[in-house]
């Protein structure tokens, strides 16, 4: 058979130990953050039919960034690109039974075919937070405080991270103030999301397609600018209150530009940012009163969540050094062999370790020296070796 | 917009919280006793180049059960059906820099387009443990061992499992000796494979469509009747002799039937069943020192290593009514809310809880009745109630 080096596909990642290492770090303190909050852990498919997402998953994400593919059985199905629609999906075929809300959590791999670059890639882990089944602001600021704990954990400050919220409904009441068209503010939403993507010269000619004279686009400025424009939402009121009696303040601000791209979104966003602007956005999410309803719920059940990424976190932790460390081998001692002949010895030795639930592991090699085998202890980073010997066991 | 209930796909599944508990407790219990004996977690791609399978996993693998579809580039991808070639292809593609042998881990999803049956569906989990790099049978006995003592932490017992253990050298040695020509040995191997499943009646057809006379027959049925058989392999009394040093001969036997369905194993091969016979073989794997070589390493690194699935897992655990239990919500306390008025308080108590790392969650409705309340914490099992009203306040 010829040799034929096959590659990893564009996108995709291999985890060797040392990267894997940083995955389970993130897993296990947002596993710890979720379970203090009480959320339960959940899962869903891989693969999932794609009018799940064409239900409100958003033009962009469905048509141009999913993985679609028809199977042999003839269903046009996706790689999960988000979770929140399955999520959607098992609370819809479950409304009757599941005593609501439920908090739930997710920790899972989500598919987008986007071009590679530094925090993207084309398969990629999604920590999932959400509440579901409650209208009550205390949920929104629930999730909010949940990604604010996780930080802190992790050992971020305020002064490295900041999570921008905005309310939806705010931003429609001002649209319909300035006297925008009710047609044209889905427009208007996608043109502010889009505006410090896009530059200022394009965001003006987006204004001007849209129809906005130079009194309208004067009080849209003059209201983007406004910190204190969310004192006309209750809502944000409300959130930043309990946020303040939740101790995370400075964790959070309000900012009327933000949108978030997604279409089942429907009066709070968020979206977390570093401090310096470095990075693109760390995460985002909001609430999304009517997806439950529209993926087959007979009632409508209320939601709000976040979705925070693995590839933008690693990227912030290395710029702002603070990337955890990892050990090598979970091994904390090797045993040495010395010959076939006292390989019973070393066989014991080891079992009695690993009964005392201490990880050890065995030297595989019988023929090599002494030497040989220490140094190999050493390069896996294994602290202790038991050397057994014929005197050893004569001992 | 219109309702639709959004099914899940066929073979798929999702995971409530107590499903996802399950899964939990398989991949805690794995992590534990792989890092117990040295091994390290890896990770790769759900998605990979169809012909990392195309090498040597074998035709009904990757012709009829892979989940294969062209990408939007025009590349020939799967949904990765086993684990195996993934390592393979990482082992080879940084053997230069890796310190071998490695001893790893992985815990992921798998995919086969198979007819969904009691403990087989489309998307399941499998734990896979891999020793990479070394040709010594103490590799064989440990990867062995690993799956031994994952059964003894559950509490398992022999008379519950048993690990089956052959050597297709051996096999290979005996058709030769009957005088079974090489051309042959690939069929004969599959139809010794299918043996149990396909019956008396198929089997014995199939024997002489190979060309076997009486006296060949015989010989064949003597030999896989033989207990004393793997005498004849210098291989499999080795690694009885050192399971026996491990003290786990109780959890295995020689059995001269076993094969595997994939072509890529060399000598070792070993398959679990449960000793009652009532579920299908609950997981199997082996040695393949050619299948590193045959996806790129230009040196030839041998690997020993075995994929236990989680359905037949489950499916024996609830047949042998040794299922874990599992908790609903993880929060310990829940923290009542007695109007807006006392919500401070009652945050306040919420985030000392969790500040002293203990989980809790808060009520999220302040108008529902107390009695409400309690009865939401009883649902979701959380045992502790913090009752905060305007008298515990004052106190």
């Amino acid at each position: 058979m010829s040799k034929k080096n096959i590659q990893t596909l564009k996108g995709f990642r291999d985890f060797y130990p040392e990267d894997k290492a940083f995955q389970s770090w993130f897993y296990q303190n947002a596993k710890f953050v979720s379970e203090l909050f009480g959320f339960q852990e959940y899962d869903g498919p891989i693969l999932e039919p794609l009018e799940l997402y064409a239900a409100k998953s958003g033009e962009e994400l469905v048509q141009k960034q999913a993985f679609t593919f028809e199977d042999k059985g003839g269903r046009t199905v996706a790689l999960r690109p988000e979770m929140t629609p399955t999520l959607a999906k098992m609370i819809a075929a479950k409304s009757g039974e599941l005593k609501l809300p439920v908090r739930w959590f997710n920790y899972g791999s989500r598919f987008r075919y986007e071009q590679p670059q530094k925090g993207r890639g084309r398969e990629f882990f999604q920590w999932d937070i959400d509440i579901v089944g409650s209208k009550s602001l205390l949920a929104d600021a629930e999730v909010i405080a949940v990604a604010a704990s996780f930080y802190k954990k992790i050992g971020f400050t305020p002064d490295e991270v900041i999570i921008k919220i905005n309310d939806r409904e705010l931003l429609n009441e001002t649209f319909k103030k300035i006297g925008i068209p009710n047609s044209n503010i889905n427009k208007m939403t996608k043109l502010i999301d889009k505006k410090d993507k896009i530059g200022n010269v394009e965001y003006e000619k987006g204004l001007k397609e849209l129809g906005l004279n130079k009194s309208q686009t004067k009080k849209l400025q003059e209201f983007l600018k406004d910190k204190k424009g969310y004192l006309e939402s209750q809502r944000l009121v409300g959130i930043f209150s309990m946020l303040e009696k939740y101790d995370l303040s400075k964790f959070v601000e309000y900012d009327p530009q933000i949108v978030r791209g997604l279409d089942y979104y429907t009066s709070t966003v968020f979206e977390c940012w570093d401090t310096k602007g470095k990075l693109r956005a760390l995460w985002g999410g909001g609430r999304y009163d009517n997806l439950v309803e529209n993926v087959g719920s007979k009632k409508k059940i209320p939601g709000v969540g976040f979705a925070m990424g693995d590839m933008v976190l690693y990227e912030l932790l290395k710029e702002i050094k603070k990337l955890p460390v990892s050990r090598k081998s979970p091994a904390r001692a090797l045993i040495t062999v010395f010959s076939e002949k006292e390989l019973s010895s070393s066989i014991n030795t080891l079992n009695l370790l690993r009964n005392a639930n201490i990880p050890a592991e065995i030297y595989l090699k019988s023929k090599d020296s002494l030497q040989k085998q220490l140094k190999y202890a050493d390069k896996k980073g294994v602290s202790y070796a038991v050397i057994i010997g014929p005197e050893e066991i004569i001992k």
